[in-house]
């Protein structure tokens, strides 16, 4: 097939409506050779066949911002090296070794450096995380867990000496790493509350001693874990034995850097058993495995010690008072995990929803009785389908990229309230665009017809491999939960005459103004300039979520009475999210 | 791991409640052996630890009925036979093969002959193909192919010579055959106005002669054409040349048997071309395949004759009169297949709400400060995303059951009112019943969290193989619209006198009483007597199917001047869906 030759080739003046039709088709359908290859089975271009007359470059400018040129080199790396494409049929050992060597090349090859990025320009960190996503979402992920969670772990929980002695190593990857946090029993949402494992301080050896005490303390599913980790950053409850009647003390948990495997011989070390946990729905390039520790000795100086620290002699300090402060700090410093999530989401969604339109477009059905058939996509039912999917995937777009924009803020200002705010931001936007994502690739699946169920044109693989998205990071039912308990949080101190953080301070206007009145936003105006305008629609969603937390407090309070704060949250965990 | 040991055993009395968990969860869990496997880890009777009381035999045989035994035949066959089992990590063309020697093991090891029940009792086939999904959706899927699509083609469209020449072969597999309706250009649904695939009678040679004239009318997506199929039955249009001024007459669309393998090498035969579909999103244990015919001559006596013959002299006769009533008896031959899926799609929602259920009941997380931890189950939130999904899987096998029960009785009264019935009711169940299931078993992989996504938990194979369910037979935002179009049909019929048939009689009363009264049926009764009793139900129902279709008439004419018929049904074809 002649790529450079297009159905509108006028050389061709004889191909008919069903020729096209096929070219057309052709697109969509698996690239091995058809029965007969012919001259006039093309690859179309696309925007010629829809006759788009805009800008496509400005449009990209536009999208992609001051990262185009970042995301198209990792695009044209991969496209120029067949051999590190991920085929569509591949067994897990092949796929994890390949996303393996596809991490090489990047980093190597390439010169990109993703964990440089996140240091020196989140933003940037996260349009590449976005675009190695595109390639194989084995790879984002492979590519996240080492830089962004063990990486991120060691630049945001540790200090300088930490910095020095890993930095190289993780940006070369050398240092290949895990992110030890989530156990068997207790996921990573409810870290503060439910990890068991131990690492109590010798002060003889000037040891921490790492133990996994019990069955349900395996830390599980653990990426670069099977196979090709390292170190993990393993977060456990910091034990400090004291010789005096008090006995052991609890300080809460801190991550601490263990190296799992030998650095020459990548041998799995003393002490430390590996278990690997098998095939998954997706994602089978990233090599999960489940991490037990049995009195594994480090060093006092692998403590990731920004937040609370110990001293030669046993003794624990720290800049924050209490267990809590030193949680909230950590998790603020951890909460770029789910930036990412969000981030990448909307990347799937962009391929899904151009596959979907593209092929709606060129596909065609029968139109009304004795005329021309007409695209599937003129038909009303398939635009509802398509359409609004579209819409939200620019809103998408803006909405993560200012996450993005706020996440790279707080790295420079380290401003509390807007740390808080940008918790509850990606805690919201993760779980709404990630279940938004899940959907649509269904939806776009079905929308493609059965050409869309042909592996080569991908719906399938996102979809396996986007799936746990909803669930990594925060399940999005929890993750939602959180968001309105920070909701009503806000409500409280606005009552109490607390400071009302950037994010939700119309609270303070609304519940002042709005819910005084009836429905004061819309003065009952019909007019488009009106329902256009920006002002206008923000206003709106302000009203709702005045409204609905107004009413989410009254039902709250009427059931305390009866069934206590457990139990009335938990009876209003349902509407909170429908309403 | 002893099988028979359980957690309540009474001789562990120092088992923990961080062991019982452990255990708990140990079902969930990947079949390897854990790190130390202990004999406190034992696999859990489900009844036991859940304190069910009832008696589980009389449900089941409540629930299946008579054919219990069958299905339980089927599963303990395979059971005891692990080389017959579906790995999880399998390749495309072992998988093709594996299940073919399951489908051979089945009728040439089991001696359960699904071919043989399709005649004497559907029903019976129906539960039979119920349970082969179990095993495998792969499997299920070329059952169908062969049984019902190819072997009911010939029993359904064909006469006793047919029956009488393929019969056996396709009962014990040495006829395994294909159904080559579906066209790259035009799918199954449109096959009456739109297969281009033409067979043209020779009288010379007292032959047909089938050919692809495009590219477009390439049979695609033929199960069993890839690698096994002996024989397809062909849909094609039936081209008669006259030796007057008429020139050739299209007679319309009708089924041919054509060889496409030799019995014996298994090569391809002449004129045949075969083209593999590759890999598919699922249900890669079924060989899809391409055919392309061209001049391939069969004896006039593979057409399937029943609904219209060829003499031997090239004269034409059909016991129906046109061509549109010849498709309407074919079609409603061929509406087994749609029967099977709606059917089959409730077996795999059992499957999944069995296993999320399961496992919510079993994990758990924290409850109220300082109490004991609680199920997940107890959650709200996840009793929202299960509980009405228990109810729904149960609702649907009654549904579908009262549908296999009409398709027996049409199958031995050939009633053509209650055939016009079964097409519509298949179509609405299909369609409704599997877009409910794939989303289902998005929900319940959420409801399992992490372990819901390790491949081991079926999760993902289940909604991988099913999601196609949404899209062949007819794609089921398509059905819908047919469904719709159906009953607007009957409640034309109405107003010009017609018979409504069995199941839209109702139609007939709720236009002269229900629609002429704001709202008749609830009498604002609000006593659980009342909303429990399924007369009521059953009347808000059809009251709420009647407004809606009297305002779809409405907005239907109203639109139809404007935009005419075809672009006022467009219009409404969202809104006909939602409401």
């Amino acid at each position: 097939m002649n790529p450079n030759q297009t159905v509108e080739d006028e050389s061709q003046p004889s191909i008919t409506a069903m020729t096209r039709r096929i070219q057309r088709l052709s697109i969509h359908l698996t690239p091995l050779p058809l029965f007969q290859p012919s001259p006039q089975l093309n690859m179309l271009t696309c925007a010629k066949a829809n006759k788009l007359e805009f800008d496509k470059g400005s449009l990209s400018s536009y999208m992609r911002g001051k990262y185009r040129e970042s995301q198209e080199k990792v695009l044209e790396f991969f496209k120029s090296r067949p051999y590190l494409q991920t085929p569509i049929e591949i067994s897990m050992n092949e796929h994890r070794e390949l996303c393996m060597r596809q991490l090489m090349a990047l980093v190597r090859e390439a010169k990109i450096k993703p964990f440089r990025y996140i240091v020196e320009d989140p933003a940037k960190y996260f349009a590449i995380a976005e675009a190695v996503g595109n390639i194989d979402i084995s790879l984002g992920i492979k590519l996240g867990v080492h830089c962004s969670l063990w990486g991120g772990s060691v630049l945001n929980l540790g200090t300088k000496k930490h910095r020095d002695k890993y930095f190289d190593g993780i940006d070369n990857l050398d240092y290949l790493g895990c992110f030890a946090m989530t156990e068997l029993h207790h996921g990573e949402l409810c870290f503060h509350c439910g990890l068991q494992t131990i690492a109590t301080f010798d002060r003889i050896t000037d040891e921490f001693i790492i133990d996994t005490p019990n069955d349900g303390a395996i830390k599980w599913w653990i990426g670069n874990a099977a196979v090709h980790g390292k170190f993990a950053t393993v977060f456990a409850k910091l034990i400090l034995t004291t010789h005096d009647s008090k006995g052991d003390s609890d300080m809460g948990v801190h991550g601490f850097i263990v190296p799992i495997r030998d650095l020459k011989t990548h041998q799995t070390l003393p002490g430390i058993e590996i278990h690997d946990c098998g095939h998954k729905i997706g994602l089978n390039g990233v090599d999960n495995g489940a991490l037990r520790f049995c009195s594994v000795r480090i060093p006092r100086d692998n403590l990731l010690n920004r937040f609370g620290d110990v001293s030669r002699d046993g003794k624990y300090t720290s800049s924050l008072p209490t267990i809590n402060k030193r949680f909230a700090a950590m998790l603020g410093e951890l909460v770029g995990g789910r930036v990412g999530l969000a981030s990448s989401s909307v990347g799937f969604l962009k391929i899904a929803v151009t596959i979907a339109v593209r092929y709606s477009l060129l596909r065609q059905q029968f139109g009304p009785p004795k005329q021309p058939e007409v695209s599937i996509l003129d038909y009303q039912s398939h635009q509802h389908k398509l359409m609004p999917m579209l819409a939200s995937t620019y809103a998408f777009h803006f909405a993560t990229r200012d996450l993005v924009d706020k996440y790279s803020e707080i790295k420079k200002t380290h401003n509390e309230q807007l740390v808080g705010d940008v918790h509850a931001l990606s805690a919201g936007l993760k779980s709404y665009v990630t279940s938004y994502t899940a959907k649509s690739l269904s939806t776009c699946r079905e929308a493609c017809g059965g050409h869309g169920y042909a592996a080569v044109n991908r719906l399938g693989s996102l979809r396996n491999d986007h799936d746990i998205f909803q669930t990594f990071e925060g399940d999005n039912t929890v993750l939602l939960q959180q968001v309105a308990g920070d909701l009503l949080k806000q409500y409280k101190d606005k009552f109490q005459g607390g400071p009302l953080s950037v994010t939700w301070n119309y609270l303070r206007e609304s519940m002042n103004t709005y819910l005084s009145q009836p429905n004061p936003v819309t003065a009952r105006w019909e007019s488009a300039d009106h329902l256009r305008d920006p002002k206008f629609q923000l206003d709106a969603f302000r009203y709702r979520t005045s409204r609905l937390l107004q009413s989410a407090v009254a039902r709250l309070r009427k059931h305390s009475k009866t069934h206590g704060s457990f139990g009335a949250w938990n009876r209003q965990s349902t509407s909170s999210q429908n309403t």
